[in-house]
């Protein structure tokens, strides 16, 4: 497994064996460990000094269940500290059958550097680098574009592209990938990692694996043998069953009744209009449906839970696919919208812009408290985001996200930390996700440890430090696995599968802390980065209204003490 | 001399002596204890634990050449620091015939506490304080509502207000006060005070001086002395006849000359029409056309200097008043505009919109290099400022500054530090200015200490460390007195002219490095704030491009040390 270097200003390309250092590292904590050692933490994120990482998790390429994620790393111009974000599909199965350990891109395109419109495809395979202009390109959504991509290129490649939010250099834009139907709906959502590839001026990066193989597996047998374990205990875990059929939107009911489901901008953590949203008014509506909607469906190769679905509308035909909870939440009860059709749409829209739909949902409720449109509205919604695709002014308040959108539209009841907006998880009813969105050095992110599932008291701030800290080091763990959070639950079942698996890839002799271990490492490190670039305590704090203002119905604010906060990482 | 202290939400007064801590500082110095000891750093700008200082600097009152400045102080939403402005007029004036120290206004009006628009006016006299609405006063601009307000106070009042860029929160509305002809011209410009007054629901603070008294003397005959020598050393002093003919806008030539002027937002250090937005072409202009313009004109009672002017247009009415050399720099050269005119025109809807002229003319170049305007477009800058008085989107985000227009329109060639734009001297060729800049707890700002005017290759960073320093030290002390810039000038004949004014007011012994004293510990306490906010040496740093475009003439880029600039406060 090698690191593939692209220098865009030199258009050349190398492959080198990866250090010492970054050899026991993969996804997530090893793109903390090169942006680390490479990228001053001070420069701007969308200049030349700033490099996007694309690092496939160390589990990834064997048709391990749910454990083919890849990790997009770089700094961030949304939060100004270090990012990454996962994406299912297919792109980093492709990368490690081709060999990749890390693809680091470096540099930038130069602006006018091939005349016309500036917008470039990488293509790499194991031929090399190949660097193609692409005009017809410019502007294209993400549907569109990787149509187009996949006629000119064959619909074997795995393709990650951005949309007009990337090109726009719009801090919500992410960069979306092939799901293995080579639907382009897998999202490097968050953080603005679209933008960063807009900076650079690539429209697009072809994977085209052909000759490659699939990595080498040092002890197949007890690859094997842990795989099937591992298999076994993901198939029985009672939520395996839960996700399989409701997906996330399983999570509308349970957040709604913890009082923590966002509503109307986050003020009240419930929704009357829960039950037309919820996960099981979802899969009844598709199953009556039928035509394309699907209610459960697999974003990567061999994944056995297949929590995902495909959302159809009245004559069956797709709306969008997936439809997740965390869309659920902020486009529809954090608009006041109980109708899941509009919220397929305008998630159906957000992607084919490239946008994340959290951040969009975010900013779309801040819009609506500064008055551009009604809470319930969503033709307005719709509206606002043909503004973002039109790239007028108020588009680009939007479409950076509700950070920008307070600050630009003067207001301050804003859910963000770290200039990030917060997951559909209200952080004064479920405190320890709460400090995971305070603490976390990647902002607000319920991916980066979700307690909602810990059996603890959700608004006791203090009781949930420790759930908090437990959930974010796990998650940095599988996240450098490449595992997906739902692999977790067959994980943590038999956690010492973990080391069998990765001791059998690699011939290592970890031991059974090596989630831990990883998890650590990573959080580390991103810490440290951000230390760099200038985060201190006073970064990892909660905006202020949401420790002055109550929350309906437990009528609670968000009370983690500093020095709690200040210590969560003092391991 | 009291502290008032106004808490909104309470409607309520309270006269106190100051404590001990307090009492041997005033303006900017003062202003920055106040916040150091109240405002918790990390509080939201707009919200309602940031207070508003307005603190007199500590020679206000005495008719003393040059030294009625008033500093205005609070936790900007523009840097997220510290912030301070002063302005000359007679708002500090009235404040020390009334025997205040200092006034602090607390918390904020509730949105609809009082009905209607929600709009206040502070009424302060020696019987109290009255809260008056302000429904009529919604949203009017600074000239028409201080003339409103004039008519119904009398016009003997002093008056700070701000116009529709406070009242949407926009982070580059100042507050304006009256100069001593009772014109809103004389505004605390830089770093948003504005938005957090109008946060506060404040359009005007009304000082009703009736009945009030000039501030007590301990020594009048000491007084009457030191103030003889420095009025003469002022006069006397060879830069005081050069801003008397021809203002400010002397800087012109001396800046292109230097290779400093900022032009086509930044992109240039000279402008082929320097010429004619020079101070000795606009002497010319002026005393050709007569009618209301006046190339000399004091701004505060007693200035023996009056470097102020009236721009008057063709036909002899005055267009705008004063025209600074800032405003020329930032919207004449800066924009590609070689017509004082226009660029009197423009400053005057910035003032009226109560705005801040340097980071708006930043902001307006950002838009130029974004295709928003073509530089030398006077016409469509004319039409941008529109927006913002319209309250668009775009207006919105033009409103916010320099910083915020790159962000969301795609801009990486943004002239600011800590999010404030650079005034007229730019740093690439006058390096001990860009240090200021980069390294003032302030921001980017020249008044923080401009070393234009040293003796010092400008063009060696290394140099203008100490020259930085010096003149860092030195405006923190002089904005602790009240003294502007030009005092300087008179004060440095002879320093000890300092301690001697100070002691024969109060009653102390300072010794001569009083002005030193008070600089230093102005900055430490400012620096300190900033450090609680979350300030790292990341924050002192110049953008990124300045490090590596050369500029033209010199093809110089800022090549300050890091290690220089983070030890530049080591004293």
């Amino acid at each position: 497994m090698q690191v593939w270097r692209v220098n865009l200003r030199e258009r050349s390309l190398k492959r080198e064996p990866a250090p010492e250092a970054w050899s026991r590292l993969g996804g997530r904590g090893l793109s903390a460990r090169i942006l680390l050692d490479e990228v001053p933490a001070t420069c701007e994120p969308l200049g030349p000094h700033n490099k996007m990482v694309l690092a496939p998790g160390l589990l990834v390429g064997h048709m391990l269940s749910s454990c083919d994620r890849l990790s997009f790393g770089t700094k961030s111009p949304m939060t100004r500290g270090i990012k990454e974000a996962n994406a299912g599909g297919s792109t980093g199965l492709h990368m490690t059958n081709m060999g990749m350990k890390a693809l680091i891109i470096e540099d930038q395109m130069p602006r006018n550097g091939g005349g016309g419109s500036g917008w470039w495809v990488l293509h790499l395979s194991l031929a090399g680098a190949r660097f193609e202009p692409a005009e017809d390109m410019a502007g294209l959504a993400v549907f569109e574009g990787a149509s187009r991509l996949l006629k000119r290129y064959g619909d074997k490649v795995a393709i990650a592209l951005i949309g007009p939010a990337g090109e726009m250099l719009l801090s919500a834009a992410g960069i979306q990938n092939l799901d293995k139907e080579n639907v382009p709906s897998r999202i490097a959502a968050r953080g603005g990692l679209g933008a960063v590839m807009g900076s650079k001026r690539l429209k697009a990066i072809i994977f085209d694996d052909t000759g490659g193989q699939k990595p080498p597996i040092a002890n197949r047998e007890a690859f094997k043998q842990a795989q099937k374990l591992f298999t076994k205990n993901t198939l029985d875990h009672p939520q395996t069953k839960t996700y399989q059929e409701y997906g996330t939107p399983a999570m509308v009911r349970t957040c709604n009744a913890l009082g923590g489901l966002p509503t109307r901008n986050f003020t009240s953590g419930q929704f009357e209009g829960a039950e037309t949203i919820s996960g099981e008014h979802m899969r009844d509506l598709l199953l009556r449906r039928g035509g394309e909607s699907e209610t459960t469906h697999a974003c990567m190769v061999g994944c056995v839970i297949q929590c995902s679905n495909t959302y159809g509308g009245e004559d069956g035909k797709a709306i969008v696919s997936p439809l997740e909870y965390e869309t659920i939440g902020l486009l529809g009860s954090n608009l006041g919208i109980a109708d899941l059709d509009t919220v397929a749409r305008l998630n159906w829209e957000i992607s084919d812009l490239g946008l994340d739909t959290i951040d969009m949902g975010a900013a779309l409720g801040v819009a609506a408290e500064a008055g551009l449109m009604q809470f319930g509205d969503g033709a307005r919604a719709l509206e606002l985001l043909g503004e973002i695709r039109r790239g007028t002014p108020l588009g680009r308040i939007l479409g950076h996200g509700a950070a920008m959108a307070g600050r630009v539209l003067g207001v301050l009841r804003v859910p963000v930390v770290k200039g990030q907006a917060m997951s559909a998880y209200e952080p004064r009813a479920i405190k320890g996700t709460g400090t995971t969105y305070v603490t976390s050095p990647q902002g607000a992110d319920h991916t980066a440890g979700n307690t909602v599932r810990a059996k603890v008291d959700h608004l006791d701030a203090k009781a949930n430090i420790a759930t908090s800290r437990a959930a974010q080091i796990n998650m940095a763990g599988f996240d450098s696995l490449g595992a997906c959070i739902f692999a977790g639950f067959g994980f943590m079942v038999n956690p010492e599968v973990i080391p069998d698996l990765l001791n059998a890839r690699y011939g290592w002799q970890v031991g059974s802390d090596i989630l831990q271990v990883l998890g650590k490492e990573t959080i580390s490190l991103e810490r440290e980065f951000n230390r760099r670039a200038g985060f201190t305590a006073a970064d990892d704090r909660i905006p202020e209204y949401m420790r002055t203002e109550p929350l309906p119905p437990h009528n609670s604010v968000y009370d983690a003490s500093e020095s709690d906060l200040d210590s969560i990482f003092n391991w």
